[in-house]
Order: structure tokens, then sequence, then C-alpha cells
């Protein structure tokens, strides 16, 4: 992702980027209207204050945490923006199409939630555009937004209608599918690079300071981005205090076990950077439904002790075996702790017959959940 | 800007500051008391709220975009609060003094909604810095931010009496206001100033990571700035959306067209700092009225564009025929786009009558806006 | 605090942390459960806004704040983080089991003002690491936390007891307890060091602009700090107002004054740093009793005069008397304006009687807020 273009990209990235900006003019031109219907001053405070949540994670932390790896970290936080301002348009018209009262009316009914909604859709693509950077030019990384947003939105929908998910559930996958998506997308342009490529993942010293930035903003603002979806205030109250739990055991977790995992005698930076998220990650489909924080805290620790445990072990048999460059320790930090996350939603749906008297799970919420949060 | 004083400035400095410091203090002593009437959770929660937004677009976003500029980027920062502090006590008396309700009781009565309307009109002096910043002592400083504080409210004030706009409106002239205040002060200092100082506009890489930092603060937190003064809910959503959309095609135009305005192949960070901020300004008059997302991105892409070719045209007209020398990129950031946004309001005021049974433009709420936001 | 450690912290470090780690899972496991008592929508959200202003100051506001002393700003984050995320899961347990309902149920009821009272506790470690920076190692540092995360919340207990204090004024001794905590342990660690380690506090200019970064955020977000506890909505909004004008006035103080206590002829970023700060400390104790700005405008001045005038006087003292390193400047910027916020509060106290009927200072609120928070 070096800032110095052939002539080719130079030319045509206007064009391009302009051609989809007067086709996203075009569509919310016949398509779209605010909605102008009552409102109350709680919900619009609400709805604001996680709105700028999700953009200070997406813009902010997303754009710095990855700024660490690569000789340009400025073009990764700008071009991360692109990303994000690019994905935001495409998002909110997919989903207005994909919503039942567009075919009924024709028109995108646009709310205030509409556009928290979108950008956590968008931040898909911010997380695994870390898999590729330094591989893709921005002629590349608009066509893989377009296409990334529209996946996403198909799983997402699609999740919904065939197992009766709600919002938040069918959102908390983003981090499995982002990782697996962006390691897929590595794969194909590992093939299509020439070698010698593995010695830009340098870090500097300064430059980590702002990873540290960008990832402690990602820490500090996780629980608002694991809460937005849930339309119960005691759902919202559970995942609030879940994800600070799980997230605190897990940068603990991080900090301590990193030293081990390193032959030289220290401490490293990126494991630390990655593991601190893996809580927030790892509660994340379940965050709203568990009632005691013993069970967050110990996802918590899990998803700290994979994720280094996977920084040491994976990157020997994904850079030589498979051939894929996971520039940004994707696999380790958002795949991984998703997985463990996906399989702790089964397991306390599975068990949800003996549990439903437990006062450890509170299962009952989660139908309340089924209500679209607006 | 130099940290380096002469004798003179460093004793009189802080005797000048303290003086002021203490006038300010009698004038709060003599003058004012806190409001002390009942209140509301929510308005409390509110204010609290966009104070804190205002205080990070001032201190933190403001402070850092320009920090990429000069040699000594913290004192920049450093600077910026030292005005933005002064800034904030004098316009708390100046706006007291030119309410009504002052001449009746002989009291400045301060409440929660006093000091983001004081922080946003001392937000003035940090953008007009942005102008002459490497050319002005801390002395001189102090004083640009007493004169240009008392007539930027006195500017503010006749426009609310002689054109019956409301707080939103009035304000919103800040952007033209502070662009072309610097302008004349860079064109007055650039008289006196001895010749050979243009070397100083160089950025460096890390530091310019701090000025990306800025801009996203900016970025992220402009749909508050825009919503701040606005009296009824439905105003403030649809300033919140039309700003949102306005800065998300303002960014993505910044990007993808700077690397056509370069003779060198490459994507330039101050092109990008400065237009992915131009949409935010271009919509600051309208975007309460707006009630189509459609007209706001064209907005949002008329500035990015207007802000690009301005950065490619304006500098060799400004540097070598009128001698002023832009540090910042002032006037197309906020100059050209904050004038855009006033000829886009006089049109559809002029247009009132044809469009007011459209939906597409709300006028209706803009008079129900006239009631004083608290 | 360099990275690199002997083999010994290596290994017991991580065993150290899971050990504590394991520990708490398991006294939470027996001890707590999540309050499910009814919740009001605006109580969460205003919850969840301090505890998240009060996240970003512990976690990015004080880490960053002692970033640009040490050769390894980036450790210095990172290990504040760690001692924040275990500081935060000891004092929700300390302050459980401190509880009168805890001894009555034999379970801690964990609500959401839980987590950012035991934030705001665990924030006096933080405070206090900055006097021993560079001398302790993780391990250390691990123990230091439960050690002075105990200490700080018996003596608070013992204030509301002995002094019948409410939680708002029992908080705000922590700058005390935490800087004068912070030296002695800082003169242990003195006497059992070598010498010839008076070379770390070199800063550079980078990681100053990171450092002026993180007292931005603390700045900026200390209103929140200071009314975070408080119950009553008008305390809340005098604490907001007060703690805003202090520190208005301590930062103009700072930076003007600055240049005048250094033999050489610049502004000292140390300094601004630390004074600009001292005035949302010196008004702690009383920002919800005083109803006036000109007297937290008073106190702002006088921390910041006391705070500029401490550096220039007690490094000598301390470094070649008492032979403690205060590597942070943690003396004179919490300790000196912490004992001017308790005088100022027993002097308000003394003279109650005498000004009850003044308008200048609303004393009768105080005892409103005796009635817990939540």
């Amino acid at each position: 992702m070096g800032s110095q273009y052939p002539q080719s990209v130079r030319v045509y990235l206007p064009l391009w980027a302009l051609t989809w900006e007067v086709a996203f003019i075009l569509l919310f031109l016949f398509f779209t209207s605010y909605d102008t219907g009552p409102l109350d001053g709680r919900n619009l405070q609400r709805y604001h204050a996680v709105f700028q949540d999700v953009a200070v994670m997406g813009a902010l932390g997303l754009g710095f945490f990855t700024s660490s790896l690569r000789r340009f970290g400025w073009s990764s936080v700008a071009f991360n923006l692109f990303m994000l301002a690019l994905g935001v348009q495409w998002a909110v018209l997919l989903e207005g199409f994909l919503e039942k009262s567009f075919t009924v009316t024709g028109k995108i009914l646009i709310k205030l939630s509409s556009i928290h909604q979108a950008a956590m859709s968008a931040m898909c693509v911010l997380i695994s555009v870390g898999a590729f950077l330094g591989k893709a030019n921005l002629l590349q990384l608009t066509l893989t937004t377009v296409v990334e947003v529209t996946a996403f939105e198909a799983v997402k929908t699609a999740f919904r209608h065939i197992f009766n998910m709600n919002q938040h559930e069918s959102m908390m996958y983003i981090h499995v599918f982002a990782a697996y998506f962006g390691l897929t997308v590595a794969w194909c342009f590992s093939k299509s690079l020439p070698k010698g490529k593995e010695g830009k993942d340098q870090t500097a010293t300064s430059s980590s300071l702002f990873a540290m930035l960008g990832s402690l903003f990602l820490w500090m603002f996780w629980p608002s981005f694991n809460s937005a979806l849930l339309g119960s205030l005691d759902g919202r109250r559970k995942a609030v205090l879940n994800t600070y739990y799980a997230l605190a055991v897990s940068a603990v977790t991080a900090i301590s076990v990193s030293a081990l995992a390193r032959p030289q005698r220290r401490i490293n930076m990126t494991h630390i950077h990655n593991a601190m998220l893996a809580g927030g990650v790892a509660v994340g489909t379940t965050c709203h439904v568990i009632s005691s924080p013993w069970l967050a805290m110990i996802l918590g620790l899990l998803a700290g002790l994979i994720s280094i445990g996977g920084v040491k072990c994976l990157p020997v048999c994904l850079n030589r075996v498979l051939e894929i460059h996971d520039t940004c320790g994707l696999h380790y930090t958002f795949g991984l702790p998703g997985l463990l996350s996906g399989i702790t939603s089964i397991m306390l749906k599975m068990y949800h017959v003996s549990w439903t008297n437990s006062p450890m799970f509170d299962l009952k919420t989660q139908n309340m959940q089924s209500t679209s949060c607006d």
C-alpha cells in the first residue's frame, strides 16, 4: 500500500470513486427519504451516542490499530476512512433494499439507527483489510469494500431468516466472517504477488504507540459495540458488564502471558494489541444472556490464551503451508475468538432446557431481544 | 511560533496573561451567578455530552489538526489550549453582556448551555490561527484571541437582530468569519515580517499522523457541532444525518481526487486533512432543513472538489499576488466551503415559497428553531 | 521499566498473574451476581457514559500522561492498562465486601455504577505509579496494585464512617492518597536501587505529543470525573461548571507562567502537562458546593501557581534531601493541589454556619448528596 502509484491507478481511481459516488447519490435520490415520524429525545441522544462510539471505533480504532505494521502508517488511516465512508453508504442502501418495508413502499426510510447499523456492517471490511494490507491498491480496495459489504449483508439476512436470529446475534458473526473473508482474499493475493514482500511487516516504536492508541479506543468502546443493537434495557446492561469483564481479563492475560510466548525476553507489542481485544470478540454473541460475571471472565481468559497461543503456532502453518501472509494477526484476534463465541452461543442454546431455571443464564431475555431495536 | 522567546515576551507574558485572568475573575465575581433553576436530568446529560464533544473538537481536534505543519507541533497544541481556555471565559462574559436579560437584572446567569456556546464561539480563534501560525508569539496570540472573540460576538449579535437569524444559523457563519479574519491577520503579518520564512511549513510523517488524529476527531464529532445549538428534536436528527452524509462523501472525494491534483504521483496528506472536513462546513447553515440525504451528499461532493481544486490553484495567487501565506490551507477548508454553505442557505430561502410544499425541503421546522435552545 | 526481563520475571509473571485471575474468577463465582432489578433507560445511558469517560481517563489519559518520561513509552501504556484491568476487578470485590448489604445477604450485587466506582478507585494506582516508573518490574507492579487498592478502599470506608462523608467526598481524597502513597513507594525503591538511574527521565519531542494527548484527555474529561459520584442533579451541574472554570484558569496560568520558572528561555512541556490539570484536582472536594464561578477560578489560579512553583523548588529538596526521585512530578500535580482542595473543603465547612445564608456557597445541597448515588 505504498503511496506511489502507477499512472493507471492515479487516473482511474478518481473516475472510479466518483462514479460510485454519483451512483450512490442517484440511488439515494430515487429510493430514500428521512424518517419524519415522532421522535423521543432519549432515543435521539442514545442513537447519537452509539453512532459516535461506532464511528470512533471504525475510523480511529481500526484505522490506527493496523497503522503499526507498515511503512506508511498514515496512508493506512486514510484508506481506512475511505473504505468506511464508502462502505457505510452502500450498507445503508443494501439494508434498506433487504427490509420488508421496501418491497411494500418502494422507499427506504432512513432512521438514526440506520447509520450505526450500517457503520457496524462496514466495519467487516476494515477488519478483513488487516490481512491483505500492503498487497492491494486503492482501486482494489474500493472493489473489495463493495463486494464484502454485499456478501456480509447477504449472509446476515440469511442468518436472520434461516436461524431466526435477531439483529444483535446476526451482527456478532462479523468477526468470524471478516477474518476468513480477509484470509481468503490474502490467499488470492499471495498467489499473484511476487516473492520478497515479507519484509514489510516491520514495526517502529513511535508508530506502535499509535497502534496502542487504536487498540485502546477499541478496548474502551467495545461495550458500546456489543450493546448497540440490543433492544431491551436489561440485555444492554448485561452486555456492557459482561463485555467489560471479558476485556479486563483478556488484557491481564495478554500482557502477562506475552513474555512466555517469545524466544527473546521481551513483551511483544503486537501480541498485546491483538490479545487484549480477543475477550470482547469472545463474548459477542452471548453477552446479553450470560448473567454472572465469572462466565464472561472465563471466556476472556480463554480468548486471551487462544490468541497468544495462536500467535505462537499459527503464523508458521499459515505462512509456510497455506502460503497466506496474515499481516495483522487477523486470524487469532478475530477468527479464533469469534469461533469460541459461536461455540459458546450454540452450547448455551443446546442446554437451554436444562438451564432455564438456573439463575446463571437468563435465556428468557434472549427472546425479548427479537423485537427489532428501534 | 518557536518556543525560544526574547526576554520581553518571557517577562511580559505571565504579567499580561495573569492580568487578564484577574480581570476575568473580577468580572465573574461582580456580574455572574450560576443558574439555580430547576433542571431536567435529560438536559443535564445532553448538555454535558455536547459540551464534551465541543471540547474534544476544540482542544484535541483543532489542536492536532494544525500540528503537522510546523517544527514545533507540541507548542501548537499547547497554544491552542491556551487560546481556547482564554477565549471561552471571554465569550461567556460577552454573550452574557449582549443578552437582553442582562440589561434587566444586571447579572449574567451561567447555564450549562453557556459553556458549549462560548466554546463554539472561541473556536473561531482556533480556526483562524491556522493562517498565521509560526508568525505570531504568545503575546500577540492573547491579543488576537480577545479581539477576534469580541468581533465574532458582535457580528453574531448583529446577524441575529438584523437578519432575524436563530442561534444555530448565526453560529454557522463562524467558518467564513474565521477564515477571512485569519487571512487578514496573516496579510498584516506578512508585511511586517522579513522574507525567508517560507520553509516553515514542512511536514514530517510522524507528526502527520497526529494531524490525521486531529482531523479524524473533527470528522467524527462534526455532527455534534452542527446539531449542538438546535432546539427541535427533528432539526437535530436531520442535522446529524445530513452532516454525516456530507462528511462521508467529501472524505471519499478528497481521498480519491487528491492524487490527480499533484504533479508527483502521490496522495497528499494535507489535501485530505482539509478536504475531508469541507463537507461538514458546507452543510453547516442548512443541515437542519435539508430533508433528503442526496442534497447533503451533493454538497459534500462539491465541497470536496472545491477544496481540492482550491489547493491546486489558490496558493499560487494567494502567495504570489496578495502575499498572504496561508499556512494551514484555511481558505479552502473553511473559507470556500463556508461560502458554499451560505449560498445554499440563501438559495433555499429564496425558493422557500415555491418549495414549501415539496417534501425535499422542510423549511417549516426552521421557524421552530427560532425558540432559543435551553 | 525496561521491557527486557530477567528469567525469573518472565516465568513467574504469567503464573502470578494467572493465579490472581483464577482467584478473582472463583471469588466472582461464589460471591457475586448481577443486579436484575428494574432499570431506567436514562440511568443506563448515564452510567454507560460515565463509565466510558472514566475508562478513557484511566486507560488513555493516565496511560499516555506518563508516556513522555521514559525510554519505553509503549510499555508504560501497556502496564497502565494491566494495572487498571487488575485493579478494577479487585476494587469491585472489595467495595462489595465492605458494603452493609454483603453482611446481610452474603452476595455482592454488581450494578452498572459498581464499575465506574471501582475504576475510579483503581485510578489511584495509575496516579501513584508515576512516582516509581522505571524502578519497578511487572511483578512488583502487580503486588503494588493489589496492596494500594486495598489500602485506598480501607481509607475510603474509614472516612465515610468516621467523618460521615458521602461517596463523592471520600473519593476526592484519591489525589492526595495516591501522591503520597506513590512517593513513599518511590522512597523505598530509591534506597534499594543502585545510583545512576537519574538519566532515565529524558523526554523526546514525538513522545511528548503523546503525553500532551493524554493530558488533553484528562483535561477534557475531568468534569465527568468530578461529577460522576454525585447524586443530585444540581450538584452535578455545579460540579461540571466549577471544574471547567478551574481547569480553564489553571491551563492559562500554567502556559503563561511556565516560561518564568525555567532558567532557559523556553516553555516547558512537563510543567504544562502537570499544571493544567492542577485546577481539576483543586476543586475536587468542593466542586458541588461552590455556587459562583469566581471561587473555582481562584482555586484554579492558585493551583496553577502552586504547581509551577512546586516544580521549581521541590525537585531540589525531594531529590537531594529526601532522596526521592519523583519521576512524573506527582507531588506538584496531585499532592499539593489535593491538599489545597482539602483545606478549602475544611474552611467551607468551618464557616458553614455564618455563610449558610450567603448565596455564594450552597452547603445545603451537600447534605442532599449523602444519599447514595444509585
